[in-house]
């Protein structure tokens, strides 16, 4: 059993009513798709965050088109009942808790793309397609889809959260990267914003209201993607510095610099480590920045060379390039699981993640001072960083069933963001809110700014049943 | 006087009451910042849209600070009277006519760049300073801000419709560099949207919500725009094609293979023959691409030679550059001119300018057919396209006393648009919808979309006060 939280990080638990009529309404409709066993809501109700474990949701629906999406939203809007979209079960913030009850509308299984359209540089695929299982399908096309989340997360919850990566600081995020989507909404109904134009000034933007809206205003049944045609050449290279400070200031003169570097990444020593012993590599246990440029042989090698130069001067040594797409692979594939690595070298416990992000000048001064908070603290960390984008992330290790462990890292998160939202930077660069960071977001957007949105939601789910007590309470 | 509009084309013109309490009431808080003189709201009333004109606004209020938007719209906002904004007058899409009367509030004394970070890429001025303005302010620094449409717009109104020009190929559109706003509610409370960081998962999108939502939704009041640097090399050219298709299909080549182009512009043969005339030039009236390369030298080097190659391939011969800044400078400003040149090629005579982009594949089909049908129609025209994009304009050159030319016209652009609608294309890139594009919009969005909108629409503004008629009609 989990020890409490603070009580102003317990999730507010109001259980709705979910009468057995909807149930059997769901049953009726659905049949084999619609499973209300313990063991299947229970996979339902949590994620990867380190929340204490709330009731699961009372069904499970395996949706498998969006008819089938819609129908169980109409039967649960009919009832007033909550609906949770679930993907694969990745989020970092809760957002798939039923902390208010109701169902899980799982679309795992619409995982099909729909269509490569290569001479568009687009995709269009299901919800439930995993964001590796795009690469696999437009690759063969030359093509491939940069966004990245360490886990292999969904392309609908992805969308749902704004999700971004290592690639976002060339390639930008799910901001920039989705063109259109379908939506069924709190309805029921089935609508389409946005077109496969690249740009368009028809009407309200209906496509960016939803991408990063957490399932909270509709349910995301369909997205085409932008593709980019796989860089001619790539090639990646390890960089150790003698300190944070000095991979960080590197970082920062790369991005004025306005070099298109592709990838960006900070790992500090012990981070390294705990990825060495996981992954089976040998990096220096220094802090490094894991960089990969893309582009013409021309263009890669210039950009290497004023990056190397840059570097040089800030005392970073020991550049290791990978250039075969297998030495590639095993690099990206350990920092991808630097999460994993580092959850593993304490056994039984859960990462408090942080994800603040800051104007790139401010990088250092937001950085700097919350390793000394967090080396101070005692406690066991990891800490990457996308910061070529002024985003990282610290991941305190803790005992889920240790109180004292839990409040010193929601301390040490609530420090950091109070010094990122100084700096104009922001509390999630990539995770979303959740049900982690609402007073956060209050604190950033302000009353004025969360009433504007609490007033496009209650407009568009009268009756708070997408997704309810996520991104503002209630 | 203008001939009438086709019936479906006249802007619903329902006045609603502006009582004298509230021209009283602007006058006591603005002084001789309020103007009720003729000329000054015969000027705010009308925009380079070809609409016949409707009466003025009530009034004009010269806003000179936030606050001072604030207090107009709560001074509207209590006797229910319109508002619209006005930034320089170069809407092309009626944006700016009071359909249903109202006041109009003039932020061109909202001149101010208010912070440049060339250290983050970002400068944040208020909305009345205009694309040339912020490139004067941060050329300094070795930055520049790349959205341009043809006129010297404001950046408060290429927020409010979502702007974007000939560099949007490269540096997307003020969708994607827009990274935070001020804006003004519609019960003239200030609200911020988004904070400097680059990238943010912080509940729902706002800033792209009003990006785009032409001042329907709010006043714009503030703007953080990215910036980039200068690059180290560019280099403009321009090349003659044998045919219109050759060109596109040129283009089509060049943003298929991912070539970073920065700017991809068509003229037809008579285009480049009214801009001849207008900036004395001489370049060879053949379909023409204008192209411009931005980076290091040697990847402009290496990029001009990929399309070099693939333009030879199509015939495109007569390549020329223009690489000394005044030479560029002289070749941008005749095609920024190209519309200007047009309408001074048929003295008296106004532009319906059309506005569709498409799928970069689907741009040879749905070019070439309208060019058959608008030579075959007799109407001048002339024809420009952002085709990086798949954008492209025609202006049709009609007398606006003779209804059968506006007819004749009207037909064109619905059948253009009907084309670039079944090719999944959008009826507006980058001019917004005003009041020109409302039964487009419907036919592109689907009413699901449209019914999603109008709810946002009264929920933010219940009483149909921000610059009503607009977008959708009522």
């Amino acid at each position: 059993m989990n020890a409490p939280l603070p009580a102003h990080l317990l999730p507010e638990v109001q259980l709705r009513d979910v009468p057995d009529a909807l149930i059997a309404a769901l049953k009726e409709r659905f049949g084999a798709q619609c499973s209300t066993a313990l063991a299947v809501r229970e996979q339902h109700g949590r994620d990867e965050s380190a929340f204490t474990t709330v009731p699961p949701p009372s069904a499970v629906v395996f949706a498998e088109s969006t008819q089938d999406v819609a129908d169980a939203v109409k039967l649960a809007a009919a009832h007033k009942v909550p609906v949770i979209p679930f993907g694969v079960g990745s989020s970092l913030e809760g957002h798939l808790l039923a902390v208010q009850g109701g169902i899980s509308i799982d679309v795992s299984r619409m995982n099909r793309v729909l269509a490569v359209h290569p001479e568009d540089l687009t995709v269009t695929v299901q919800p439930g397609v995993t964001r590796k299982a795009v690469n696999e399908a437009v690759k063969s096309d030359g093509l491939f889809f940069p966004i990245d989340p360490g886990a292999d997360a969904s392309i609908g919850g992805m969308a749902a959260t704004r999700a971004s990566g290592t690639n976002a600081v060339r390639y930008g995020t799910m901001r920039e990267n989705v063109l259109a989507l379908e939506v069924v909404t709190a309805r029921g109904d089935i609508i389409r914003t946005g077109t496969r134009a690249k740009k368009s000034s028809a009407g309200y933007d209906l496509t960016r209201l939803m991408v990063g809206s957490e399932g909270t205003l509709g349910i995301i049944t369909e997205v085409s993607l932008k593709l980019y045609p796989l860089p001619e050449a790539i090639s990646a290279a390890t960089c150790s510095f003698p300190s944070i400070e000095a991979a960080v200031r590197t970082t920062i003169q790369i991005i004025q610099m306005g070099i298109p570097i592709a990838r960006c990444e900070l790992l500090d020593g012990k981070t390294v480590g705990m990825v060495n012993a996981h992954s089976k590599l040998s990096l220096r246990e220094e802090p490094m920045l894991l960089m990969e440029f893309h582009g013409s042989p021309a263009s890669v090698k210039e950009q290497a060379e004023m990056v190397q130069e840059l570097a040089a001067d800030m005392g970073g040594q020991a550049f290791e390039w990978a250039t075969t797409p297998e030495d590639r692979t095993r690099l990206w594939t350990a920092r991808h699981n630097a999460y994993f690595a580092a959850i593993q070298s304490k056994p039984g416990c859960r990462a408090i993640s942080t994800d603040t992000c800051v104007p790139i000048s401010r990088l250092a001064d937001c950085l700097l001072d919350s390793v000394a908070e967090a080396d101070a603290s005692g406690l066991p960390y990891f800490l990457v960083g996308h910061v070529g984008d002024g985003n990282f992330h610290f991941g305190y290790l803790i005992d889920p069933d240790n109180a004292e462990e839990r409040r010193i890292a929601e301390a040490l998160n609530h420090q950091l963001v109070g010094r990122a939202l100084a700096l104009e930077g922001t509390c999630t660069g990539e995770h979303g809110v959740g049900l982690h960071k609402m007073d956060f977001l209050r604190t950033e957007a302000g009353d004025g700014a969360i009433d504007m949105m609490r007033t496009l939601k209650q407009a568009l789910d009268p009756d708070n049943i997408m997704n309810p007590g996520k991104i503002f309470a209630g």
